[in-house]
């Protein structure tokens, strides 16, 4: 698998579906923003709601998965990363990723509490494209 | 929560994020065509390759979650459902999905080995619309 063709397939993307394991053990899935910063070609940066369930999971259990796909008219094109997910709140993270219009979800600024970042690290992923899959590490 | 109001914004979907646990207890996600059958109101019928991960991950634990959702020009909508997944081999269960095109994904047809249903039984859910979330029951 191309990891080029991989990253320019998700910084296409509108749509990010994140996974998290709840306090049950049941899977949850969550519509997000792309991430908007990449580092190293496996490394994912995310913003939040501190207050969020995601959050909670994720601090109980790093286990996440990140799922970018898109449905044509012919194709369907779909790339699932799996890896951990690190909740940073240092003022460093938090500006690192922060746009001015982000104060309409966090009206105290770039130092709201209830601001944070994820930190996604991929292990390893799989690609499907129509009938065909084929997995890959990072 | 409206259950008819949920049920009316999945039968509009073109396709469903599903979530299963992996082997390491990692969630993975899949894309997948949307439930072909509802029972009930938290019963929805998906079929899918008896052969995949997703069929492996059920069988050894059963927790799965659907999400269903909309990116609009102003609007996010999601809904989340959280439950069990079975997986249904018996030619009846097969017969009532079963659509003559399935012939491209499965070419021996209804009785093809690597043709099976999956039945996700809803217990909960959780509703997103722009800021605004709720979770209901099923």
């Amino acid at each position: 698998m191309n990891l080029d063709v991989v990253l320019s397939f998700i910084k296409k993307q509108r749509v990010v579906m994140v996974s998290s394991v709840d306090e049950t053990g049941c899977p949850n899935i969550k519509a997000m923003f792309p991430p908007r910063r990449t580092e190293g070609g496996n490394v994912f940066y995310l913003s939040t709601n501190t207050s969020s369930k995601r959050v909670a999971h994720f601090r109980s259990n790093p286990q996440s998965c990140l799922y970018f796909s898109r449905r044509g008219l012919i194709s369907c094109t779909g790339i699932m990363l799996k890896g951990t997910m690190e909740v940073l709140e240092d003022e460093a993270s938090k500006l690192l990723l922060w746009k001015p219009t982000d104060k309409l979800y966090y009206p105290l600024g770039v130092t709201d509490p209830d601001y944070c970042v994820l930190k996604f690290t991929a292990a390893e992923g799989r690609y499907y494209r129509n009938l065909k899959k084929e997995s890959f590490t990072l």
